[in-house]
């Protein structure tokens, strides 16, 4: 199960932390103290004193991070669970009454899927628009949002291009109309600055293995004001949420919670890694365009659209080569259509397809950065030769 | 994390293994190459391909321990959340035409309380009679079922007292009816010989917490002719589960299905562990029943009713000794009421507040059962020489 080594640093490099992140360095030395968690928090036996009490340590760490009660935090499965459960929970709360939704046209598929289900029992969905910039369109909430909008969800940052969104501003539109407001969270923890409280918001969904822990875990922050039914019904989490916990994941979580808490340097780093990355990219490569590179971003992620190259191609010869990089959500890859979020914002199906996604991590280096550009270069010059190429043979026929 | 020996074996006896098991030792072995599986398994680079792999093995080895088609499998995150979404299921593809519910009145929180959030959707639930010797009234359900009927929803066997209800004959009678058969087969796996295709059933929910895998992963089996909506939206699991696969226990559960298939030997050891205690300690305790003793009952569970004793100070006083076990399940511990199951059962509240489950494992050994019979016998005498000391001082007052 090792990663084998194809280029010259001898590993294989990572570039696609939006899609998942590998355990932290300091999980990986306590790994071998998860295996011991293994109790029944529920049990009221020693076995179960110890995972409950790791519990109660990540809930308060997760509270402290995001300046809230423990109590407003519930453990789950992951973001995907989390979003599931908000838009069950606000349409059993609000409907009739206000049975409208309103979403960005760049949401997860999770957000899309959940919205769309709904309809069926009543909702109606608006679609707030997007920019190529990556800007939301305020003014379409604005006129959208009334006494029948149920809840407004707009992602803090996009996975595609990590462009972050104005939810302070999108949440106060929504509060004047009397509408709650979520925010899908998994592309902030771990790369952003902790400005959650200044949100406003009423509920955020997060994911644990985009910082660098365990799939499977993950939490919603939910005001204590907001509504919320369960949508897996059990005992646990004060019957908001059942089923046993995951004490592996969240002794993990607690584990990496800790180095969440001191994330500025980590941010800084990847910041200069993406500014040496993009500026070195165009000026390596010809035809190459950074989209949403005008929008506040997160500082990890580039979304660059490579003139005369099929991403999906791209990605396959550098896999080959070494490289882990992607070409839109992992949720979608494998899908033979251009991504829908970029699409979305206006790219053309050219553009989209021509796209390819950079994230970094915490530990990637300008050494990998440096050597991931010499082999893109290489990469690109190849397959747009053998464009060319194809399109001669193709007028000699 | 390490626990503290405090008896005479110098280990803490955990005998509480319906709540919750421990990391089977192949696992613990296997811990550090669980932790190199880490990608996302949508993705389409290298990092992807081994969890991708991973996951398909998972789902064949299930899928040939249940008799089924891989695709028949989906991976969640536990039987409460396998419970949820059956129920969710079959009531939105089966309301307003069916819908009633039919479910036994010793089924686990996570299955009597999904059904009783369904009464303000406008269905009704039925619950089946169950007796003080575990056996489930199935006149009561041939005499209920009807056009009108859902789903008939039984698990295969009970958490609290071991027994099994016949699950064969329920479906017969739920078809014949044409509703559908749902079974919550949390306590069989890693207890039971392999006969699951035998039962019939149209959706069984797993968790593999509770036989020697981690906490967080679960999986349904959901008949191909079965409707099926997803609770959780997304891509994943061909969007009928969305959330990037808990790979870390998908992982964990690859391995220890291999020592599933293999559980001839296990069940031996734990029926002779089983046999070996509940012979000795009610030739050593006096006034020691066993509930549902004449019930066909999975080879592990010991559920006693120990005559003047209150259940949650033994629990307490056998837990400073050193040793694990429980009132009841857990995810209602803590609770001051005693167990619902055993009450629906018959059982008067002295008695299931006098009642103690013991459950085996596949390491527990004769040395820890017998050692635990000793120091049950001590406890019991205590705790009855108190409660005398109480009568006569109260009577003194």
């Amino acid at each position: 199960m090792q990663n084998q080594p194809f280029n010259s640093l001898n590993r294989r490099v990572y570039l696609d932390n939006n899609a998942t992140t590998f355990p932290s360095a300091r999980l990986r030395e306590k790994w071998g103290e998860i295996l011991e968690v293994s109790g029944n928090a529920s049990s009221v036996h020693q076995e179960g004193r110890v995972p409950k009490t790791i519990l109660r340590d990540a809930r308060k760490k997760i509270a402290e991070l995001l300046s809230c009660s423990p109590l407003e935090i519930i453990f789950n499965s992951g973001a995907s669970e989390g979003n599931s459960s908000v838009f069950n929970s606000v349409f059993q709360s609000a409907f009739p009454k206000r049975n409208e939704f309103l979403i960005s046209s760049v949401e997860h598929p999770s957000v899309a899927k959940v919205a769309d289900s709904l309809k069926a029992r009543g909702a109606v969905i608006h679609i707030i628009p997007v920019n190529r910039d990556g800007k939301i369109d305020l003014e379409f909430i604005k006129k959208t949002v009334s006494e029948k909008t149920a809840l407004v969800s707009v992602m803090y940052a996009n996975n595609e291009t990590g462009a972050i969104h104005p939810i302070k501003e999108i949440t106060e539109i929504a509060k004047a109309a009397g509408a709650l407001m979520h925010t899908d969270c998994v592309q902030m923890m771990g790369k952003c600055e902790n400005t959650f409280k200044e949100l406003g918001v009423d509920y955020a969904t997060f994911s644990a293995h985009k910082f660098y822990s365990l799939k499977g875990t993950g939490f919603v922050y939910i005001k204590s004001s907001a509504p919320w039914s369960p949508l897996i019904f059990g005992s646990q989490e004060r019957a908001r949420r059942g089923g046993t916990e995951n004490i592996t994941g969240i002794a993990a979580l607690n584990i990496v919670l800790d180095e969440v808490a001191n994330i500025s340097d980590k941010i800084r780093h990847m910041t200069k890694l993406r500014d040496l990355f993009e500026k070195t990219v165009q000026e390596k490569i010809s035809g190459v365009s950074v989209t949403a590179k005008n929008s506040p971003r997160v500082c990890n992620t580039s979304s660059l659209v490579i003139d005369g190259v099929d991403g999906d191609t791209l990605l396959m010869s550098l896999d080959l080569k070494g490289f882990s990089v992607s070409t839109g959500a992992a949720c979608s890859s494998g899908s033979p259509e251009p991504s829908p979020v970029l699409l979305s914002m206006g790219l053309t199906r050219a553009e989209a397809q021509s796209s390819l996604r950079v994230s970094m991590g915490w530990t990637n280096t300008e050494e990998e950065v440096l050597y991931f550009i010499e082999t893109l270069s290489e990469v690109t010059a190849k397959l747009r030769a053998m464009g060319e190429k194809e399109k001669k043979d193709a007028n000699v026929c």
